[in-house]
């Protein structure tokens, strides 16, 4: 039997998923799960993407232009426009998920082992693109002390050597929901400038913002626009996940036409998820304000029932749909398994994703977990009182003779 | 500004897109262009498929498993016992078109400068899946004057190093229209086991066999079943190219498990592709046989009027929708230019693919073209009047000096 690669057995698995048996368990044995440990939104996709794909009328589903349908692309060159972005239709390439966008950018832009710094934790298929790619990710640590803001410049340009390509943000940023101010994107910028690195950001949350605070494109950096190149997809800005539908931009012609062959050679993007995405452009702003309006109340539902349990402490995000907490116990990823095996309250049990799996190292945010509030506020209240129930048993029965306060670890 | 990377550099351009603006340019001067250069069938998606779609009745469109849906992995199994293929559901992986199947199981089983022993010609894009995942081709190449039978099994032997892994095949072959035997696969299913290789099987044309010829899948090659990796889309199948649904499958549990982390990388597979997909399981037989039918009728005008041209040879494929030609021409890519640029035949002129991108030498098939029959019988018949008027014209005004019979090349 011919062996695997070694390229296949670093692939890491996925953090978010591995608890599913566990979950699956929980079900069989008659416990509603209320799940806050994946970012499926439960807010409905607007109908007139919907009602696109209700009106398909062709009688061939053909595929489209690699790079996307024109229409699509022109379209979404005003759609940036309307959010302060200035592009060009031919500067962006339709892809499958921000996923390809991310593979495609790393494969035309990082040879092997080019390094790629990450502020974490980081979204977890960070790792799995760059493991694909032969880029190392080199980490530069954020705390939860403060909120998860950009670390400090110093510890970036500690990490700079030869090998350094790249540095990778996410903004406002999964798991951590923190939203990076001006200030902070233009730090970034110098470094970026001064070591001629590319700069990848993953905005694919920029409608998520809170508290009247703004998003800033790292479109609008000045004097790096041979440097940047921009990450989106819809799945989130309108819940459609499952259209797989995202877009890789940049100014930098040779990027995007290196991009393009990686685009050819798998022909083409989804084309019902481009009707769709196309049509969702079309969404009107009511439906915007209302997610936003929802998400405001869901965050601070979960964030201050979280803070209010004993020993947990939980930053308020201002943008995304997540928040990063961490609990008054050794081991969160035992604790979120047993709260799946073995603990109900009142037949409900929560499921959680550890936030380990969203460091460079396992054994880095080992008492985190990464909440995602994609349930209703009256869910999100019978979350979090399981939640503290959970941990109050846990710690009595199961962690009894280990317990250490969260702020000792 | 920052390079791009060797791989992004050493990319193939799609050697079958790479005339379009000349053939955009042949349509703004106001003439009909025949396209045969591209795999883009005309035939209708079956209306059960389509009908799904108008159909689609979620709020929200969720991902999917990362393997795909389960109840589309279930059916898709039956579907394989139809056709005498036993795979169990869990031995399949929904992908985003046989595309990314190909990259996931080359990522999963090759390690870098792995060499892939490859029959030539190939699917150019082959090449760029192998750039894309550091995988080196080894090709063994096939001759027209077999029709494109598999090259002797002493050919593969003979470049067998201790860095091959893995032997890819596509049968029926695109571009060569070419049938695998059962016999020709029992020998390359010996070499396999010999040297413990994987075998890679593109089988997406597995439905369009000819003349009562019936296709054999390695799926059923005695003695190998943890070295088969097979390959399948449902974008020909079933006219729906764009759904950009593909499937991997293996019994090799392990091969399997990797592929599911690369596919975990990438969420899901698309939503919309998989409901067509799935409900395309029920497209009745009379779908079929209809579009055999046509076909064969189409097959049988290309390439007996091909054959009719002075100078022309083109064996008569059994299997998929691609026919190669050899043309009394010198450089196919020229003439193919210049058809587009400079030639028309009241009004109208030929697309076609000129072959030497489906070799893994540009100066190989330097005289031949790849045609896909996927328009009507009477377009068809037209674009070979034309390509018989281009070829005399060239001959006496371009190539006037420089004729060499195909046969004397």
């Amino acid at each position: 039997m011919p062996s695997i690669s070694t390229k296949g057995q670093s692939m890491p698995e996925s953090p978010i998923r591995k608890l599913v048996p566990f979950a699956e368990q929980a079900k069989k044995n008659g416990n509603h799960v209320h799940h806050l440990n994946i970012g499926q939104p439960d807010i409905e996709t607007p109908q007139v993407a919907l009602d696109a794909i209700k009106n398909f009328s062709e009688n061939v589903v053909e595929y489209s232009h690699s790079a996307g349908f024109e229409s699509y692309r022109v379209k979404l060159a005003d759609y940036y426009k309307s959010v302060g972005i200035e592009v060009d239709s031919s500067e962006i390439i339709i892809t499958t998920g921000g996923s390809e966008a991310l593979l495609f950018g790393f494969m035309s832009c990082f040879n092997d082992g080019d390094e790629l710094i990450i502020p974490e934790p980081f979204y977890a298929n960070y790792n799995g693109f760059s493991t694909a790619s032969n880029v190392k990710i080199v980490p530069v640590t954020a705390t939860i002390d403060t909120s998860f803001a950009l670390p400090p410049i110093e510890d970036f340009e500690k990490m700079i050597t030869p090998k350094t390509k790249g540095i990778l943000i996410c903004n406002p940023g999964n798991p951590t929901g923190y939203l990076y101010s001006k200030e902070e994107l233009e730090t970034l910028r110098n470094i970026v400038k001064k070591h001629d690195l590319f700069l990848f950001a993953d905005e694919v949350y920029r409608e998520f913002c809170y508290d009247g605070k703004e998003h800033f494109s790292v479109m609008n950096l000045e004097g790096i626009d041979q440097n940047v190149v921009l990450i989106d997809s819809v799945s989130k800005r309108y819940s459609m996940c499952g259209a797989r539908i995202g877009a890789v931009i940049s100014k930098n012609k040779e990027v995007m036409a290196t991009i393009l062959k990686f685009a050819q050679a798998r022909l083409s993007p989804p084309t019902f998820g481009q009707v769709a995405s196309e049509a969702a452009l079309n969404t009107p702003q009511s439906y915007f304000d209302g997610v936003i309006t929802e998400y405001v109340e869901r965050r601070n539902v979960l964030v201050d029932g979280l803070n209010a349990i004993d020993g947990v402490k939980c930053p308020k995000p201002s943008g995304a749909f997540y928040a990063i907490a961490e609990l008054p116990i050794v081991d969160a990823e035992k604790f979120c398994q047993w709260m799946l095996e073995e603990f109900n309250y009142n037949g409900e049990t929560v499921m959680m994703a550890p936030a380990n799996g969203f460091y460079s190292d396992l054994n880095k945010g080992k008492n985190q977990v990464r909440l995602a509030y994609v349930l209703n506020v009256d869910a999100l209240k019978n979350a979090v009182k399981c939640l503290d129930e959970g941990l109050k048993t846990y710690k009595t029965t199961i962690e009894k003779s280990t317990v250490v306060p969260a702020s000792a670890q």
